[in-house]
């Protein structure tokens, strides 16, 4: 089934769209220890390349040069000269190299940018640099861009910013991030598809994306793996995660309901009900779901307890199961919402404490986060009145475990509208995204933490990716719900 | 004209051959701070090429390798991690580079290279390098070279090595050294050519870099740049020295003795005039060739006094065209053939003493030097059994200063022939071309003194170039003596 999978896929792959941006920078003369910084004017993915010839004389050995690729301005104030992250150091975007001849020269890697800076390490010899362009790549057609339009600035720059950092992640797969990890993962597939719904459309590219982890193994308990790579072979990760397997069948379930394909719907049924017999092999005696800490994501969020969350993205998921088999009148609907039931009950006898009147599982330490809160509204197990109090108490609870990541974000946003607290959730918006917004970018980051900007869960804020799919979906809230 | 002599010398442009070599290297298991070395059987010059592939699992991140290309085995000792010569540091071939998908990775430089040391300076996981292979390239035709057969094994190593060397040198032109400068000089072309006489006999290359220097402009003294680049512009040197300027006469007078081509010799006759009558304005108001010592070679050797061999270039010159124009009739021969007589008188008064019995220029310091005396027996300033005396002195002598490149040693070998001295000349070539042979070499040395194998002209010696063209004349006289 592997090669049927890996070939559906590829019958989906996407053209390359491929323009070139020429910045406005002035030929310069440089001489050993000069540097010269290149604006782009926007920040893109791709290819540089640039002029460099002699001055007043011919440039007898090679010039060695280091180029560093910046996402945003404050990237420009980092000291490259050290690294303490966990994260592999080649993730970094520079590179240093020699040019053994006058004349255009293409670096062969490709970079997400706005600025580049060039430093002359070693030149025997003046000379200048001169004519750089960016060949700038994405796979979306940005001519069939929906329009968007506010009379506030800031949204209208909220939603061009997410509509960048989509753009610039979608390549022949839904990457996480152009700059690192380039790859596609679940958690940014779904959301990423959810953002292209309302903006560029591209409905086959989502299709490839489903396919590819369709084809990916899945571990003893039945889940899939967070992430594939698939180039230049397909190569399936090996760290499989429950939500992600869980997300994989919501982005199955907003495919149908935005392109309506039955036939793929029911191509890949197969792996949904696997999933969901894996999830619900895996309740415990209370009916909680009960996996290990290191088999799910929820958030890059330290001390994080992820229990309830994790249940919650459950409920969630077969809220969205249910509702989607309904709609096509499918038989296995009733099992799926008669677990949903059930799982309701269990969160709400188990998980939620009524002194409190919050999700505060004693199970699992204890802990008040949005997460938990967020996670419980979603998934029904608190509606109406109560889901909007739950949900204004947790996001200005002092003491309360805040999300680090626009991923998190995301869903905290959406637990929001879900409880009717549509004035919240722009107030959401505008801080987390508008927040980024005022630092001066043109993509929204991978990890954001109001008030702390540098905050990395890498330990080194130098490889985090600074224009990263999950933080796009921005514009798939102003859109959907028609915010202006 | 410099359009007409440069389309002359392109459309002798030649063929470059492409040969891949396979090293025999297994497939290597690496991690963070291992390092493999490649040893590719013999010294190339060319492009690297190598699969990367993941171990266990996929290399999920860029994979950062540092390259080093060493021309000897000796090479491989050096500290590299400081460099405190006054050429500039980009010559050290080395490249960091990164890889970002598993596959094959082709190093768009070029090298020139024996062995290949490859160090992991980050990876995420353990991988392996394979299929190691080296795209040789060189303009020469190894099919057409010339035989050479000796029973002796020292004698056949330095023919083996010369030749390699040469072939090593020839690309786009003659080049002084694949791995630094990588460019035409007239000195060495000289020397290449002659050598190529008695191997590869491709004389459309000598053609070539004949044209491009005539294309070359000349400084207000008359004299020709000492080197030109012609890729990927033709662009003239900046140093004009007069005896590689002369050494352009002999260069031409050496083409017609071993080709014929009077056409060729007509043409480029008004640039020799030209550069005869510069040299011939030179003399003092003793006869004595006097220029500024920045405007000639001679050798790198430090606190060289060169007058006098600067003065033997000349009359070496005068030397070759006189006969080279004696040999096809022309009316000039005997205007040379004069100036030689009176410049072979005024050597022997103003630079000779009597006294000493050796060429000790009082006005120039008083140095005794194997460089001025091996120089004035190549002029004829002394001839038959005195000049065998003066050679077989200077060369043994204990105060005497000793040449430290094989481009001297080559002009001090051929004094010992125009001396009549066979067996030291045999001797002198086994002490320096079977010396470096000893070290256990594929290639001839920029600089080589007996005794210091370490020296560099450079003030550090990971900048030298251990395959350079002008010690590839050992060749030229193992055959053209045919000494077996």
């Amino acid at each position: 089934m592997r090669e049927y999978f890996i070939e559906k896929a590829d019958a989906n792959l996407p053209q390359i769209r491929k323009t070139v941006i020429k910045p406005d920078t002035p030929t310069t003369l440089l001489r050993k220890g000069d540097s010269i910084t290149v604006d782009l004017g926007n920040h893109y993915v791709g290819y540089l390349s640039f002029k460099m010839w002699f001055a007043d004389e011919y440039v007898d050995a090679p010039v060695t040069l280091r180029v560093r690729f910046f996402e945003t301005k404050m990237e420009m104030d980092y000291d490259y000269s050290s690294y303490g992250g966990w994260l592999c150091e080649s993730w970094i975007q520079e590179d240093t190299i020699k040019i053994d001849f006058p004349g255009t020269f293409s670096l062969p890697r490709r970079y997400a940018a706005r600025y580049v800076r060039v430093e002359v390490v070693h030149t025997p010899r003046d000379f200048t640099l001169s004519d750089f362009e960016f060949l700038a790549v994405t796979s979306a057609d940005v001519s069939s861009l929906l329009p968007y339009k506010s009379s506030d600035p800031e949204l209208s720059e909220i939603d061009r910013v997410a509509v960048n950092t989509l753009k610039n992640c979608m390549q022949r797969v839904y990457e996480d991030g152009p700059k690192r990890d380039r790859r596609l993962w679940i958690g940014d597939l779904r959301l990423e598809a959810l953002a292209n719904y309302y903006t560029f459309r591209d409905t086959a590219l989502v299709k490839r994306c489903l396919y590819l982890f369709a084809a990916a193994d899945r571990n003893s308990l039945g889940f899939l793996p967070g992430f594939v790579y698939e180039y230049p072979i397909y190569y399936p990760g090996s760290w499989h995660i429950v939500d992600y397997s869980m997300m994989y069948v919501n982005t199955l379930c907003d495919y149908y309901e935005h392109v309506g394909d039955r036939e793929m719907f029911d191509e890949l049924y197969p792996l949904v009900l696997d999933i969901m017999s894996s999830a619900n092999n895996c309740l415990d005696s209370e009916g909680i779901l009960t996996v290990p800490e290191n088999d799910m994501f929820i958030d890059w969020c330290e001390g994080l307890k992820k229990q309830t969350a994790h249940f919650g993205v459950y409920l969630y998921t077969l809220g969205n199961l249910t509702r989607t088999l309904e709609a096509m009148g499918h038989p296995d609907a009733a099992i799926f919402a008669s677990r949903l039931e059930e799982g309701r009950a269990a969160a709400r006898r188990v998980l939620y404490s009524e002194e409190l009147g919050a999700f505060v599982n004693e199970r699992d330490g204890g802990q008040y986060s949005v997460h938990a809160n967020a996670w419980m509204v979603l998934g029904g197990a608190v509606t109406g009145s109560e889901a909007a109090r739950v949900m204004r108490e947790v996001i200005s609870a002092k003491d309360s475990v805040k999300p680090f990541t626009p991923y998190m974000h995301h869903y905290t946003v959406e637990a929001l509208f879900t409880a009717g607290l549509h004035t919240e959730a722009l107030e959401y918006i505008r801080n987390i995204w508008g927040g980024m917004v005022k630092l001066g970018t043109d993509t929204f980051f991978e990890a954001y933490v109001p008030g702390d900007p540098s905050f990395s869960p890498y330990s080194d804020n130098k490889v985090n990716s600074m224009c990263h799919a999950w933080s796009c979906t921005a514009t798939y809230f102003l859109r959907k719900y028609e915010i202006k």
